[in-house]
């Protein structure tokens, strides 16, 4: 259960974190094993453990906050950049069964990169066979 | 000028796209180089080139879309979880310069997996440095 989890404890400050930012919905804390320096962790208060099962409303206050996070963690460190990653499920490697957004800064002028990769290798997508999950995907929605 | 990016006209209706779901704030349409099947664009029609410069209703809007999208892609498409993707400026590996957001479906049952893979090696916060730059960050926010 979600409402057990590290995140959880936080939010109810059973146990410490270094918090950054807090209103209704949302806290955001430093993560305590970075990827670069500031690397943040934007979570809703909503005990939801992925995107797919959060509120509209946690959802909206989860994603008003990134912009001024961003701004300020790039003013504090510096950083030029930001990757801002999510992760919802095992496959997809999540670790945490509480939803939060990682903000991971990125510095063009640190030969070091940050302690995270991506490697993007894209398909193409079948005119056909787009259109026929798009129809599929848009009903649902 | 983010108002002349590919998205921008798409959201005008300038160039074709697979749309999956359009609202007041946003649009979703399939990305034509999936990383998986699903792969997913979420797009504020805001012309904010990072999220850094997005407006708080539009982050809002982006943010309240997101839990309906991933559910209506994982019952499309079968996929049992999601990264969600942001790539904010050039250090970040960010190619159009209008803010979206990418949802990649990841399925346990595939062996081929998707086409990102992540190296995740972070470090240790130390306290004290952690809660210098937590002051500094919080005192912007």
């Amino acid at each position: 259960m979600s409402e057990d989890s590290i995140f959880s404890k936080i939010i109810r400050g059973e146990i410490p974190a270094q918090k950054l930012y807090e209103d209704e919905g949302v806290i955001a804390i430093l993560d305590i094993n970075p990827l670069s320096e500031g690397h943040t962790l934007v979570i809703p208060k909503e005990p939801a453990s992925t995107m797919d099962e959060l509120s509209d409303d946690s959802a909206a206050a989860l994603g008003r906050a990134l912009p001024r996070i961003c701004r300020a963690i790039m003013m504090a460190t510096g950083a030029t950049s930001t990757n801002i990653l999510q992760n919802n499920g095992k496959s997809a490697g999540q670790e945490v069964d509480h939803v939060h957004v990682h903000v991971i800064p990125r510095f063009a002028d640190r030969s070091s990169g940050a302690g995270l990769s991506k490697t993007w290798t894209p398909g193409k997508l079948n005119a056909d066979e787009g259109a026929d999950l798009g129809r599929k995907i848009a009903r649902l929605l």
